[in-house]
Order: structure tokens, then C-alpha cells, then sequence
């Protein structure tokens, strides 16, 4: 973070560095504009903040670089809180490396990873968890996982931390008044607020606990689909990425013998893989195959085990295991799952299986708002967690209380990043007793 | 190009499909921001144009699906002259995704490949040679390369090809004031303006000559280091590499007998070759080596032979072929062209020797724009040779002559795609007598 600290303005490539229509390469730093304005043509410095500028970008020797346009954000205005631009240039590699350059060139220097939504950051303009909501947006994989960071960006969790340490901080005002009396043992009148400090932390445990959900929904699972030899894997793996619109072409396994496909199933990203499957002839096993197929099973969240209903196969005992038939055309096993990959029928009650036991015991509270990060997860079990032991140590004296009801302040002024909580508690520890 | 002759509104990802930071999704025609305005929380119908919007775009159901920038264009002011805006989203592809659906959605559809260039191209915004240059920006892979493209937008050829259809269109008006005297033979009294039609077509011609010499600039050269195992040509082709920066990785030659990477040598565009290497003694030849490194060299633009000053080597006789000596720090050649990969030693005359053997005979006349199109120069000569036709054709009469100079000015229409000289033929030839 060392690095980050400084004045100095930076710039970055905001799109991707391949061939396109247009790329985004946006600046920011105080004097960012006036560094700017000898080398491009229109009047952006006389600019009113938020206006679009048409002209050319030009090098230090005074060649057009690209026909572009300019949009300004005064200091306050753009995404850092800075004086800042961004060009819209055409998206030309040689174009983009040019204006690389001459920002060099004129004191502008390439920005380190995340510098900007950093600066925007120490500016006041988002806490750590409106930070961490960037990424998640532009990581994640299914319209429901960005979905859920976009309103992290709009400061959910950063008003669930406040709301409990404001709770918190009233905990340890009442506590002070009773200071007052210049006393060591917590007075007897004085009652720990239990019913509302259970509260703060079931709130807190609530949103900590939609982590596990939301990975689900961002980083997905692993489902396998197992089986024997013939038993209509493939069949399944063909008709599932054909019902549910695969986010990237098939990765064909090259020395592996599996071949595996991202997936989303109901709106969960899934990594589906179809194994080689088990040989029913102990002499046909291919011993590194089945090996292969093994250590897969074991890091799948789900294990799809297709049977073909005229074998005598049976799934294997696993709780991660949905045992589903194939061959439904043919024949009828009744209340079991099954499936036809010619006719399709039972191919949906497949899906909803599959994404129901994926998603069984995750619950979604309403209105709980959901995190994707196990930096904040930890950040909120260990400020509830810090709750449970103020109530815990009233036996110990004001000071043990103080102390882990401070300790859950800090946890959730990491959890946003924001040391707001710092003067405040400055002020009132600042009128605690000499040596306490 | 049936599919373009619409007036539906149209939208596009102008970013690669990529996560990234931004990603900017276009669109334009008559009504789009009022399509969008019930879906984008910013008042974007009520803004001024080249306005920056901050806002949430909506999905159909309400739901925020990402906080954006939005740049709005009044009709006449953006890219394809029509209505238009711009959005700046999170480079993350669910928003896109979702973007995309929620346009398709409420009656934007996709763009075709081209079809926002198309439309500025249809409202008179850029010429063809204009809407060729704004491709060959993205395309260009040197800053020399997306310079010259760049002046191509500005409207270059445009302009050249403007200044030869009025001098033709002068000529021709000329003719036409002696046909008033009702004569079908060429009067005695007019010149052929021979000095004049010499002019244009040296200008014409030296425009599409200049084609030759940005294919060399854009598409690049193929440079193949060949020599005897142990000659020094990895050295040299490492050492042309790092002295270079290299525009993409090295590929690995799979099955090849050979490696090569892209490297801008001098601005000029390079893929580099190493190769196997012939063996010295007969036996040793792998033959299927030799034969892929012998294709590879009929192929070559240059071919660098790097021979061992000891060794009795001689270099193939080819015009193609560069001599370099190795080892100048061992063997001095005197004036021949040699380097030492040990002490750097040369390496800069191997350079410029290389860049001067890819540039010999492409003369670059200053003041000449440069083309980047086949189709341009094709264009260009078929002017040029319909004004030598005319001149030649005196003999059979003026309407020979009228047709050759009318041929050349379709010919420059079609460099541009304007139809201007279409009215301005109509009014010119409707004077002339029925029948002719």
C-alpha cells in the first residue's frame, strides 16, 4: 500500500488491451487537467466538470495521435474525488501505447492495481466495502452475483457497520455515565444490555452468513456427472449445456479424461464435468483414468450419478450424490429422477434437483444483504463474536466489558475501513480514569 | 449490406467482451434516448448533448442492474450523426450481458459488423476512404501505421480525390462549351489539356504507389534468420528481440522446426523467424527440418544468413538475402556487416541494414497521403488509366473522349463512395444533345 500514497497523478487502461471500437483510458490527480490540455486540442480546461470534449490527443512533438473524446470531471466529480479525465480513444494498441507515452512523458504515471478506487476511497468517496464491491461486479459471473455487489456499492453493508456501531458506542455511553461514580466494579444498577446486544449479532451473523450463499452465486460449483460406461453421461453433459447457455466454449480435456464446460444452471455458474466413466470389467479399468475421475469426485460440490435403468448399478453412498436414471423413453422407473436425452422429458426436474440440492441449506433472508468476501465475513463473526464475550466478562470488571465492546468497534471499523469510530472513541475513552 | 438500410435504432459493445474496469456499450438512432430514459435514472432526455450522466440503468422488472456514466449525442453531434449515447458500465460481463438483453428487450437491437460506421457513412459524416481509416486505426500495430490512418479520417483522400473530380469536371465542362456549336468531331480549336491530365494522374498515381510502402508499415515484413547450426542466429534473433520491443509472446513452434515472435523493428512491424539451422555434413540433415525452414524462406520478405567468420560458409545467392557475420569479437571482418551478440557490438547496423533492405524502393514523397487499401489504390489506377484512355482518344471524337473522363470520375466516386458528382453529371450531360 506504500506505494499508493502519494499526490502524483496516475492514468490507466480501463478496457481491455485488444483491438476494438473504443478503449477508455482515464487520469486522475490534482493538475491532471492542465497536464493534459497542451496536448489536446479541445478547450478542456475551460471545460465545465461532466462535458464530453471532441478533438485530438497529440504527442510532444505535436503529431495527432487519435481523433478522441474527452470527457472531464472536475475535483468531487468523477470516480475519485479528484480533478480527472477519461479519453475515449479508438481501441488501437499502437493509439493506446502512444498516449501511454506521452502521459509519461508529461508526468503522468501508470497506476498500481486498484489505485484508483483507492484514492477514491481515501477521499471519503466509498469504504473498503464499496471497494471490495468493484471487483465483485467486475468478477462476477451470473446478472444475480453482480447484482448483489451493486448494491454492496451502494453501501449496504457500510450502513449495517455503522447501525451496529452506533449501537455499540451508546452500549459503552451508558456504561461511562456510570464511570462517573469513580468505580472500579460495574455498579449494580447497571444491567448488560442483552436483548440488545443479542440483536446486533444476530443481525451480524445473518449477513455473515449469506457468504457461503453468495460464493455459490459468484464463484460457483463443481458438479460432476458420473457414472458407468454407456450409462447416458454425456447425453445429460450435452443436453444441460444445451438447456443452460455455457459462458465460455468447452475446454477439452487434453491429458485428462474428462472434459469439462462452464455452465450457468438457474442462474448459478456451474463447472460441469463429464468423466470418463467406470468400466464395468475389473480388466477393462484404465487405472489412471479411474484415478483421475476419483480425485475429481472429491472436490465436487455435487455428484450427478447417471444409472441406466436396465443395469444393476447403483449410485455410491454420498451426500453429495443425486442418483439420476437415464433413458426414460425406454424405461419407466417411476418416482425416481429420470431423464430421456432423445425426447427431453424429465431433462427440467433434472435442472431443479440439481440446483436445489446446490442451494439447500443456503437460505436467503430477506432483507439481509448478501456479502461476497471472507475478509468481511470474518470481520462481522468476529465483531459478534467480540459482543459474546463483553456479556460474558460482566463478572470481570468494567475495563474486560469496555474492552470487548471496543473490540467489536475496531472489527467493524476494519470491516468498512473507515476510522470514524476513532475520534469518537478518542473523545470518550479520553474521559476514562488515568491507567485504565 | 441490405440488412444495414434500416432505421431501427441499433446498439453494440464498443469494448472487448473481456472483464476489465469499463466496458462502453453504444447506440444510436432517431428515438434511443427516449427508449432508454424509463430504464437510466439520470434525466437524459432533458439533457443538453455531449452531457455525462451519472446514474442506474434499470431492468425491465425494476431491478438496478448497474451504476453507470451515460454520455448522451444529440442528432448531429455524435459518431453516426444520429440520436445516440454512450454508456460507461463496470467492465463486468453480467452487466453486459444484461444490458445487452434489457436493449433487445425494448426495441434496440444489435448492430451489424460496421453498421454504426455505415450510418455516419449514409449521413454524410465520412467518405468510404474515411469509414476504411477508422478500421485500419484498430488495426493499425504501429503508431507510423494508425498516424496515417488517422490522417485518412481527417479526410485525406477525400480531399485528393474531390480536387481531381472538379479538375475532370472542368475538363469536361470545357468539351461541353464547344459542343454548343453542334458538332460531333472534336473542334480544331481544343486542346486536349494534356499538361493538366498529366498532373492528375502522376498525383493519383503517386497516391496509389504509396500502397506498397503502408502494407510494409501495417501488415509488417517477414524476416527469416537462416544460416548453419551454430552460426550465431538465435543469439541474433534474441538480440534482435530484446533490442526490440516485441509486440506479442513468442509462439512456440509446435510442430514446427522453427520459432517466431512479432517485434517492431524501427516501426516496422516484424514476425521473426528463427529457424532449425542446415547441418554442415550431409548425413546429419533432418530433412522434413530443412524442407519446412526452405518454405518458410520462399516466404520471406528478408532473409538474415548469419555466417561464422570461421567457418567456409557463403550465403545463398537470393536478392532477398542480407549477409551477417557473427562473432565480431572473435573475427573481424572488416567492412563486411558484422555484430557480436557478446558485446552488442554491430547490432545497430544490423538493424538499420535490415530496415533499409525492407524500405529499399518504397520512396515515401512528402505531401503524399498515404493508402492503406487495396481497394483505394485499385481505384486511384482505374482513374488514373481512364484519364490516359481520354488523352489517347482524340482521334475518335469527343464523345470517346467525354466517356473516358466520365469513367475516371466514376472512378473516384467509388474511392468515396459520394454520389456528389452524380447531380453535377446529370446537370452537366443534360445539356448535351439527344443521343449522345
Amino acid at each position: 500500500m506504500a506505494h499508493y500514497e502519494t499526490d502524483e497523478p496516475i492514468y490507466a487502461l480501463a478496457t481491455p488491451y485488444s483491438p476494438s471500437a473504443l478503449a477508455v483510458i482515464r487520469a486522475s490527480g490534482d493538475g491532471v487537467i492542465s497536464l493534459l490540455q497542451p496536448y489536446f486540442s479541445g478547450k478542456i480546461e475551460k471545460a465545465e466538470s461532466g462535458r464530453v470534449l471532441h478533438g485530438y490527443i497529440n504527442g510532444t512533438d505535436g503529431r495527432h495521435i487519435d481523433e478522441v473524446v474527452v470527457i472531464k470531471y472536475g475535483k468531487g466529480h468523477g470516480y475519485t474525488s479528484e480533478e480527472a479525465f477519461e479519453i475515449m480513444c479508438h481501441g488501437s494498441l499502437p493509439v493506446i501505447r502512444q498516449i501511454s507515452a506521452l502521459f509519461e512523458e508529461i508526468g503522468i504515471r501508470e497506476a498500481l492495481r486498484g489505485e484508483f478506487t483507492y484514492r477514491a476511497f481515501m477521499h471519503g468517496r466509498m469504504d473498503l466495502t464499496q471497494a471490495e464491491a468493484v471487483e465483485e461486479i467486475v468478477k462476477a459471473r451470473t446478472g444475480k452475483g453482480a447484482g448483489e455487489a451493486l448494491e454492496r456499492l451502494s453501501g449496504t453493508i457500510l450502513e449495517e457497520a455503522d447501525k451496529a456501531k452506533n449501537e455499540i458506542l451508546e452500549i459503552l455511553a451508558s456504561l461511562e455515565v456510570q464511570l462517573d461514580y469513580g468505580e472500579d466494579e460495574i455498579p449494580e444498577d447497571w444491567e448488560f444490555p442483552s436483548e440488545r446486544v443479542h440483536a446486533i449479532r444476530d443481525r451480524l451473523a445473518a449477513i455473515a452468513s449469506t457468504y457461503r450463499s453468495s460464493k455459490l452465486w459468484t464463484e460457483g460449483a463443481v458438479v460432476v456427472i458420473a457414472g458407468r460406461t454407456n450409462a447416458g453421461k454425456s447425453s445429460l453433459y450435452n443436453a444441460l449445456l444445451k438447456e443452460n447457455r455455457a459462458i465460455v466454449s468447452p475446454i477439452e480435456g487434453t491429458t485428462r479424461d474428462y472434459i469439462e464446460s462452464d455452465a450457468e444452471i438457474d442462474g448459478i455458474p456451474v463447472r460441469l464435468f463429464d468423466t470418463a466413466g467406470f468400466r464395468e470389467t475389473e480388466e477393462a479399468v484404465e487405472a489412471e483414468g479411474i484415478k483421475r475421475t476419483e480425485s475429481l469426485m472429491e472436490t465436487a460440490d455435487l455428484i450427478v450419478y447417471v444409472i441406466d435403468p436396465s443395469s444393476d448399478d447403483a449410485a455410491p453412498e454420498d451426500p453429495r450424490v443425486l442418483t439420476v436414471y437415464s433413458r426414460l423413453d425406454i424405461v419407466d422407473k417411476g418416482k425416481a429422477l429420470s431423464f430421456s436425452s432423445v425426447t427431453g422429458e424429465g431433462l427440467d426436474k433434472v435442472i431443479s434437483a440439481i440446483t436445489g440440492k446446490l442451494t439447500a441449506g443456503l437460505s436467503e433472508v430477506a432483507g439481509v444483504p448478501v456479502i461476497d468476501s471472507e475478509r468481511q465475513r470474518d470481520k462481522l463473526l468476529e465483531a459478534s463474536d467480540s459482543l459474546g464475550e463483553a456479556e460474558k466478562s460482566m463478572a470481570f470488571g468494567f475495563d474486560v466489558v469496555a474492552m470487548y465492546l471496543q473490540s467489536a468497534l475496531a472489527s467493524l471499523g476494519e470491516l468498512t475501513g473507515l476510522v470514524t469510530g476513532e475520534d469518537v472513541l478518542d473523545k470518550l475513552f479520553s474521559s476514562f480514569c488515568l491507567g485504565k
